[in-house]
C-alpha cells in the first residue's frame, strides 16, 4: 500500500512537472552573482581589504560620513524591492516567485546601464512594514527601485519613502513607462508635426502604470489625457472612485468625458494602453486622423498592430517581435546611473522629462513610423538618458557632488 | 572675506585628510559588484531572461514554492547583516561606517567559499526592529551571516532569529571564532599527546566570542573553563553580572575560581584572549608546563608572542605576520557553503564541531607548534570544511535536499 502511495505520488508529480519551458535551464541556480573587484589573493591583499586595514577606511568614514560614497559600493547600487504583490501579470504570488523578475531586473540594471542591484523580496505586504524596512536598510544602499507592488499602496509606499531618505526612491512600473512612452510620443507628435500640447490622449488602465503616464504627461504639456479603469473615464461625476482616482479625476480629463473607453476615444489623437483588456475596431476607428496607438500590454496588445496601422500613423506595443517596443529597460538603468553620477537626493520629474527628451532624441531624424523608440539594445540608450538625467539633477538642484 | 573663510575650509580639509592610508586606493568604489550570470545580449536573451520567459519561472515556484531554491540564486546568496555597534575593534561606528567591513566579509564569502553575499547594514539598534526586519528580508536570501553586533544583543537577535527563520542564522564573531579556535586546540592537544577532556581553559573577554568559545569548548568536551570580564572571572558569587554572564557562570568554571584573570592562569593549560586587554608575564609563566596561549586581540594580542613562547607549548595570535593566526575565514566561508550545499535549515553544534575538526584535520600529521591551523589561503580548507558541515547537517537531520 506504501509503495503505491509512493508510486502514484511520483507519477502524479512527473506528470504535473510544467518545467519544459527553455527559460527553466537558463534560470537555474539564478541569473546573478556577487564579485569581488579587489584581489583577495594572499596575506597582503586581505590585511589591505580586510583587516588591520579596512579600519582605516572605516574610521574614516566614521569621521566624515559623506566618505561613504566614495569608499564603499553604497552609491553604486539599488536595492529591487517588492512585495510580491503585483509581478508582470501574474498578479500577487508573494515574495518569493517574485525572484526571478527581480533578478532579471538587477541583471538588466548591471547590463544596460552598469548599475550594481540587489532583489530584495519582502514577507510583508504592509505600508508601513514596508516603508519601515526600507528605510532601515539604506544606509547600505544608494538607491531604490521599487518593483511590482499593486497600486494604490504602491502610491503610498513610494511617497512616504521619498519623505523619508534622501536617496532616490523610483517604482518603476509607473516612472520607467511614463518616461518611454512620453519619449515614443515625442517622436511621433515630431513624425507627423504635431505638439503635444495639441494632441487628447486616452489611457485605458487606472493602475500604477495608467496613472503614472497620466500624470507624466500633463508635466510634459499633453493637451488633455482621460484615463479609463473597467468601469470607464474616471471622471468627477463618479461616486465609485478610490482617493487616488479621485485625485486622478481633479487634475485629468479636462475635456468632462465620461461614460465608456470607447465613447472617450472618438476624435482622440492618442490611445494608450496598459490593462490588458481589448479596444474593438470601431474604436480604433473613430480616432482622429493619424492618431497614435499604444498598445502595451503584454503578451496580448489591447489593440492587434495589423489592426491598429488601419487607422493609425503610428504603432507601438509592449512586445519585441513589432516594431516600437514601448520597454522600461530604456529608462531606468540610465536614470539610476544618472542619478548615481551626481549622487542626486531624489529623482524629480525634470530628471524624467530630460530621460524622456534623450531616449527621443537617440532616433533623432531618423524617426519613422515604425522607429518612434531606440531598440533596448542600441548601446547609445543608457550613456543617452545617464548625461541627461545627470545634467538634470544638476540643474534642478539635487545633485551632491 | 567669503573667500578667505573658502581658502581657509579647503586648507583645514586637505590638513585633515588622513586618507594617505594604502587602504584607501584599494576601497575607492567599493569592493564587490553584482555579475549576471546568464546572457542579455539580444531579443532572444531577454525574452528567456526576462519577460515573457520568466514568467514560466514565477509560475512555476507560486504553485511549487521549493523551486525557489532551485531557480533563483536565493540559496546561494547570505545577508551579511551588522547594525554598526561592534565593529572590529572601532565599536558602535553606526552602519555606513561598518560598510568596509561587510564588504570585506562578502567578498571573503566570495572568494573561499564560493558563496554570494550582500551586505546589510541596518538603520536600526533596536532588537526587535533588527529581527523584524531580517525575518522580512529573508525570503530574498539564503542564510543569514550576523556580524559585528554588540553583546548582549547579539545573543537575543540570533535567537529569535533562529526561532522565526528556517535558514542557517550565524553570528560569525561567535560561532566562527569559536570553530577556528577549537580546530587550533584539538591540533595542540594532538601535538602535546593531550585529550580536550583533560585541559583547563581560561578565557579573557566575556563579549560575544568569549562566551561563544566557552560554549562551544565545553560542547567539544573540555575539562573546564573559565572565563574572564574586566571584574574578574565570571563566577556565581558576583553579583553584578548580567543575566547572560549569569548563565555563563552556571554552566563554565567547574572548579570555582573567582577573583583575578591573573589568579585564574596560576596551573591553567590554556588561555584564550578576545579581550584586547594585556596579560602579565608573571601570569603566563604560572601556567601549567606545556601550555597553549592564544592571544587572539587585533592588533595587540594580549600577550605578544615572543614573552608566550617563554612558557608556552604553543602559542597562536589574531595576526597573520606570525604562525598560527586564528582567522574566522578559515570557517565561515565552508560553513556556509556546506549548509548550502544541503539546504540546511539551520547551523548545528554537530555542524560547528564537524566543521572544526576538518579544520584540524587538514592539518593533519604536519601538525606542529607554529602550524596547529592551516593557513586561510591553503585551498583544501573551505572544500574540507563544506563537505563536512554537509555531512553533519544530514547527520543530524536539519539537510532538505
Amino acid at each position: 500500500m506504501d509503495e503505491k502511495v509512493k508510486g502514484s505520488d511520483n507519477v502524479a508529480t512527473d506528470q504535473d512537472n510544467p518545467l519544459d519551458h527553455p527559460a527553466f535551464p537558463l534560470h537555474r541556480g539564478g541569473k546573478m552573482a556577487i564579485q569581488a573587484t579587489v584581489p583577495v589573493h594572499d596575506k597582503d591583499d586581505l590585511s589591505l581589504a580586510y583587516t588591520p586595514g579596512v579600519a582605516e577606511v572605516c574610521s574614516a568614514i566614521a569621521e566624515r560620513p559623506e566618505l561613504v560614497h566614495e569608499y564603499t559600493w553604497k552609491s553604486k547600487v539599488v536595492a529591487v524591492v517588492t512585495d510580491g504583490t503585483a509581478v508582470l501579470g501574474l498578479g500577487d504570488i508573494g515574495p518569493e516567485a517574485s525572484l526571478p523578475v527581480m533578478e532579471g531586473k538587477a541583471i538588466l540594471f548591471k547590463q544596460f546601464g552598469g548599475v550594481d542591484a540587489v532583489p530584495i523580496a519582502l514577507a510583508t505586504t504592509d505600508v508601513d512594514e514596508i516603508v519601515e524596512t526600507v528605510v532601515r536598510l539604506a544606509p547600505s544602499f544608494g538607491g531604490v527601485n521599487l518593483e511590482d507592488i499593486a497600486a494604490p499602496r504602491c502610491f503610498e509606499i513610494e511617497r512616504k519613502l521619498q519623505e523619508r531618505l534622501d536617496i532616490p526612491v523610483f517604482h518603476d512600473d509607473q516612472h520607467g513607462t511614463a518616461v518611454v512612452t512620453l519619449a515614443a510620443l515625442r517622436n511621433a507628435a515630431k513624425l507627423t508635426g504635431r505638439q503635444i500640447k495639441e494632441l487628447r490622449a486616452v489611457i485605458s488602465g487606472a493602475g500604477a502604470a495608467g496613472i503614472a503616464i497620466a500624470k507624466f504627461l500633463l508635466a510634459a504639456g499633453i493637451g488633455d489625457v482621460a484615463v479609463a479603469d473597467r468601469k470607464g473615464i474616471v471622471s468627477a461625476d463618479r461616486d465609485d472612485l478610490t482617493p487616488v482616482k479621485r485625485e486622478l479625476a481633479e487634475i485629468t480629463n479636462h475635456a468632462g468625458l465620461s461614460g465608456s473607453l470607447e465613447s472617450a476615444l472618438d476624435g482622440a489623437d492618442v490611445y494608450i494602453g496598459v490593462s490588458g483588456g481589448t479596444v474593438p475596431e470601431e474604436a480604433v476607428a473613430s480616432m482622429a486622423p493619424g492618431a497614435f496607438v499604444f498598445a502595451m500590454a503584454n503578451p496580448n496588445p489591447e489593440v492587434q498592430p495589423d489592426i491598429a496601422h488601419k487607422y493609425a500613423s503610428v504603432v507601438a506595443t509592449g512586445r519585441s517581435d513589432y516594431p516600437n517596443q514601448i520597454n522600461n529597460v530604456l529608462a531606468f538603468p540610465g536614470i539610476f546611473a544618472g542619478a548615481f553620477e551626481v549622487r542626486a537626493s531624489r529623482i524629480t520629474e525634470g530628471m524624467k522629462i530630460a530621460a524622456a527628451e534623450a531616449l527621443a532624441d537617440v532616433v533623432g531624424e531618423e524617426v519613422s513610423a515604425d522607429y518612434v523608440i531606440p531598440s533596448p539594445f542600441d548601446e547609445r540608450v543608457a550613456p543617452a538618458v545617464t548625461r541627461a538625467v545627470a545634467a538634470a539633477a544638476r540643474a534642478e538642484g539635487v545633485a551632491r557632488n
